[in-house]
């Protein structure tokens, strides 16, 4: 580190300390919107939350604007008075946040920030509302004690990441020359663990659909009928069981035509090692699904996947009904990597699904528009270097280089609207327990993130502009 | 029919019309009671519901007592005038109700009876508050009108029909003296289609079971642990569909050990025709189910089955939640004949399902205490013969020799408590919907119920004491 970097350094945590207590207090109000875009009933609120941030982000001192959507608007912000020789840094993150259901299993209410052992306890406490506040954060700082940034700075946050991004999608082509940027941080991933810094190359892509099976016209008695009729639940079960053959592998035909292998510089990725003993402490369970034939990282980061994430069908409350139901339903997710397509992925599983319905049952596969394609950055772009060496200073520890299993659909669109190199970034943990109760974010972390995103701009505007 | 018969039946037409108005209202009034039996929520509703009745029959003239039990109490109601030469009929009801959800799938709300066509709309309708009302009916008039009645009468009606009858169970024994009957009518069952008049001569048993699946310790996104854990609705799928082969055969061992093939009288029962197109027109769905090589009407009235009668897990809400579950869950039962034993069954299954639990994934079967085995009356026994005889008369057509696929879990103890001979009657249709939203029973049955129940105890009457 040069002295000029660590003299930087140092000023960002002066900035930090001096007004960590009135972020916290805003960070906490921003978490009290329950801003989660698929529900429908949470509109407002979802309204609401998107127009306290754009106000939060003029009063910073940023220029501003609202995008309004079909669905949930969307907030530009930008800084552009770093001028033409200096380069253009756009920053992704959202305001929307995941269902809070089973809400039973929340120790603290999720809308109502608590911190306990040092970390903050909501839902969007990480996901996303965390990571957006300390970005957040770094630029109102430096504009009130400078004046000024060191690069030029777009900021797009948008209020449907956890439903399809669609109103985002929609309107990119319109916006093209104010997205236009040399770089694109998405800051919404994270780190293998709370010692080791990385910037992720890679995300997985998604393709989202329901299923829903009807035999009978209504619910019947599983006495009167049981034997007769063929159970909407149990053809489920027996069609969703050939998804994935004993080795683990999809069995949907052609559904891996499109999975190229990594090359050597990704595959040293891989190498970083995976914990089971830390991961069994964490979850309580050990990393023993998908295809056998890979390793617990490559599983993760690098191969498609195929879940079910919901099911349900029949009498589920308490005691017993003998029921055969009209109908049964499931959720059904793939993960994406290399070249696959959403669209065509979700068209093979719904053909595969739809081909096994027996007689007296009709099975209907509903794929979601949208999703998105995996995503992969270089190691050797500016901006990745920039990151990579930022993390190295604030952790004073060597940056590694991994992947992330999720997905943020509209990474692929943004990239290529706003023509830049793209890089994940975060201060995530898999033990934050996002899109599940009791998420929580590190309050260290939102500080380290505040750091490494200040020393980034720096360090980017030292760099020439492309 | 004799000139003395046909008198009788008119008397009773009489007295059905006479007394056919303020019997719709207490029809009414009784339906009105949420006696969901399941459900712990109407614990007061289901009592409120015992109070009215066991009122109702003392202020109908009989002698009545309230037998409580650990949970939902019993009505005991007699009438011994008839004196020790003339036979004591025990008559079997239930004042409880299933639950009512999917409650938006109801026409009319289902604790507001509702007459349409002539069929009146309500949970219990049929199921069992109807049946049980029009016994209660033919006491209720021939007591006002004739201040006797031609045999000795006890009445046996219980609140957890619904849930495992476990309050009757536990008290039957202490109760053995005053359940002392000559033959038992569970009258609970119903007709092979609405003009052709039937004796039922055989109920399944059943058994019931909650499969719970652990994963890990809470829900996980779908991106970042897909593919690393195993996800505990996967495990689900694969292993319910486990339970039964290509061919619909269940394929835990053991299970068909205790099954025996009927004797030619029973066969010739199986020889009523099964309508697939009325079956059609009523279902929109074929009779495709179970074993392959059975019939239908085999497959409802004298082949075990194994059902998954609910199902849950994930997120099942609008929109999509990328989660991997913690938990998935499922509930199952399984219909008996012949010898099979509840609680054995259970066993085998329990364990079947537990050996196939995967790396990863923890799997627990709770089989439920009680179930009830099959039972089978002889055709030839004087309780059916009188009962066959009043169907004919009543509908003016042969009476048929029919099996019902439901199960009535008190039936066989009640048989063996009271030492008498068991005969299953009623006047439902598969059509009625019981267990399901718009549940319904007919006006013409109702008064059918009463005549034929009217015209047996005369029959009855006739009869040598055992």
């Amino acid at each position: 580190m040069t002295t000029e970097q660590m003299q930087i350094l140092k000023d960002l945590k002066g900035l930090y300390e001096q007004n960590k207590e009135q972020a916290l207090k805003d960070y906490f109000t921003f978490l009290r919107f329950q801003s989660i875009s698929a529900e429908s009933d949470y509109q407002s609120q979802v309204s609401a939350c998107a127009n306290w941030l754009h106000n939060y982000l003029k009063e910073a001192g940023l220029d501003t604007e609202l995008w309004t959507t079909n669905r949930h608007p969307v907030i530009f912000a930008s800084y552009l008075k770093a001028g033409p020789n200096k380069p253009t840094l756009l920053i992704y993150n959202h305001y929307d946040v995941q269902p809070v259901d089973p809400l039973a299993e929340w120790t603290s209410p999720p809308f109502e920030p608590t911190i306990r052992d040092g970390q903050v306890f909501a839902r969007g406490a990480q996901d996303n509302k965390g990571q957006c506040f300390y970005v957040v954060q770094v630029l109102k700082t430096l504009l009130k004690a400078h004046k000024s940034l060191p690069i030029n700075i777009k900021l797009v946050i948008e209020g449907e990441e956890e439903c399809g991004s669609f109103g985002l999608s929609e309107i990119l082509t319109s916006k093209k020359e104010q997205l236009k940027a040399d770089y694109l941080a998405i800051v919404d991933v994270g780190l293998p663990n709370s010692t080791t810094p990385a910037v992720t190359l890679g995300v997985r892509g998604i393709v989202t659909m329901d299923v829903t099976l009807e035999g009978s016209r209504t619910d019947l008695h599983s006495g009167t009928h049981g034997g007769v009729v063929y159970n909407p639940i149990h053809a489920l079960v027996e069609i969703l069981s050939k998804l994935r053959d004993s080795t683990g592998r999809i069995t949907v035909p052609h559904f891996y035509d499109d999975v190229t292998e990594l090359d050597e510089k990704e595959k040293s990725a891989l190498a970083f090692a995976f914990d089971e003993k830390e991961y069994y402490s964490l979850f309580k369970t050990s990393p023993s699904g998908g295809e056998k034939k890979y390793s617990p990282n490559e599983r993760a980061w690098v191969r498609p996947t195929i879940e079910i994430n919901g099911v349900s069908g029949g009498y589920a409350g308490t005691g017993f009904k003998t029921v055969i139901p009209a109908k049964a339903h499931a959720k059904v997710s793939c993960r994406l990597v290399s070249n696959q397509d959403p669209q065509k992925i979700g068209k093979l599983v719904a053909q595969f699904i739809e081909a096994q319905a027996p007689e007296g049952v009709k099975v209907h596969v509903h794929v979601h528009p949208g999703g998105g394609r995996a995503v992969r950055s270089s190691p050797s772009s500016p901006v990745v270097r920039a990151f990579a060496k930022a993390y190295s200073e604030v952790f004073a520890a060597p940056c590694q280089f991994i992947f992330e299993g999720g997905s943020i659909p509209i990474v692929t669109e943004l990239a290529k609207t706003s023509q830049s190199d793209v890089v994940l970034v975060g201060m995530g943990l898999s033990s934050d327990q996002i899109h599940a109760p009791n998420e929580h974010f590190g309050l260290d972390r939102i500080e380290k993130g505040f750091l490494v995103l200040g020393q980034t701009l720096f360090l980017l505007g030292e760099e020439k502009k492309r």
